[in-house]
């Protein structure tokens, strides 16, 4: 890992560009201090998404946690598949002709889950070596897919947040019944780009013992301010009392 | 309304009994102040359920509110009916042999929500005069179908968490698209005296702008400690900027 920019922002958090493996990344650190880690997910596009990823990231540490985030495969700069292209295509199309989008969304994400969460894996084993940042590690935001791969399959990961804003293929089903790690649900009632009736039936299917489902009214990018309070109460519950 | 009691609780508070009409309730105020009045509504039976009822009360309280709570009609030492009283017998034979319970619900719920609906606005009428004790007023708890109720007829009421606890008449979803005042709704996944998706087709059903779901795992008594905590937030959001 290599950082390539670094700047104080106005509340004194420190954000540090970096590059791993050819993939850009941003790393949050409170002003002094250090804390459990939280990853930042996102449907990909970190510099599109940056004001929106870097509020979520003060917030998180403002909260005693340290923040960061990469770009996802096939976004921003990263090279695009023709394949994903397509897919892409296709489910906008199935989308607006009210189609099935099953095997659409089969072919777009279980590929992006496969290429990124070994790239989440090693961005962490990368950052762990950072003094101010340590595990326990949170996993917040979408892509949800990637979200559950992860919480199956990355022991350091001991806690999550997960946007129900995104399909998730499903083959994924079984994975869902078999994370463990506490999760905390956030879905928007009225999402347009989401499929309530399978984010209900996603939630009943996680295996956790402790999961919260938080509901709220509104589209896909309507989710009330007080969540992320909410997401952060929940972070410290699981994460600082086990650092 | 007269005070039939008053003890000073270990944390300050004041409790003090009253009557009204005939109806026994009990009044949570702080040891020094005032706050918006919280109604704590339950399932009928105050001095069974005490323990709990008390917790939810100085919790509010402490958060800045006063709560109050009252007796059921046909509950605690109040005249029970033959028809109240076979209504349950039926639902509790339905539910275990999973038989349709519509009409039951309709012959129980539908007359207690018609005539604990005017005594608990009496009682608002009567505790509003209690100098410690001002509005806007929440109500918070079960029985489900009182809180629908009161939340359309009674505009004291400015915002209310709801308990997905209990059975709601079918003849009350029209009811529910007409409230309007913020909802906070709890649902415990797994109730056992519960159905799951007629509470999620009647959270679906309110008219509130906004309104938040929060499902939690296990059954009818497992609300997490946090959703306290959380439900004072709603209150203080909804009722403290606008006393």
């Amino acid at each position: 890992m290599r950082f390539t920019s670094e700047q104080r922002l106005d509340d004194g958090v420190a954000e540090r560009g970096f590059i791993l493996d050819g993939i850009p990344g941003i790393l949050w650190t409170p002003e002094s201090g250090s804390g459990p880690l939280i990853l930042i997910g996102h449907p990909g596009g970190v510099g599109k998404m940056y004001p929106r990823l870097a509020d979520r990231a003060r917030h998180s540490v403002a909260a005693g946690f340290t923040a960061a985030t990469i770009e996802l495969p096939g976004s921003g700069d990263r090279p695009r598949t023709a394949e994903a292209d397509e897919a892409r295509v296709d489910l906008r199309r199935a989308l607006a002709a009210a189609e099935p989008v099953d095997e659409i969304v089969e072919r777009l994400v279980s590929p992006l889950v496969d290429q990124a969460v070994p790239e989440w894996q090693a961005t962490l084993d990368a950052l762990l070596s950072v003094p101010e940042v340590y595990r326990p590690v949170g996993y917040s935001g979408g892509v949800m897919a990637i979200g559950i791969r992860l919480a199956v399959v990355e022991p350091r990961i001991a806690a999550a947040v997960l946007f129900a804003g995104s399909f998730v293929p499903r083959s994924m089903f079984d994975e869902a019944r078999q994370v463990g790690i506490p999760l905390h649900v956030l879905l928007q009632w009225d999402d347009e780009g989401n499929d309530r009736e399978q984010s209900l039936e996603l939630f009943d299917a996680f295996g956790s013992e402790e999961k919260s489902l938080h509901a709220n009214m509104g589209g896909h990018t309507g989710v009330p301010p007080w969540e992320g309070d909410s997401a952060n109460r929940f972070f410290t519950r699981h994460l600082r009392g086990t650092a």
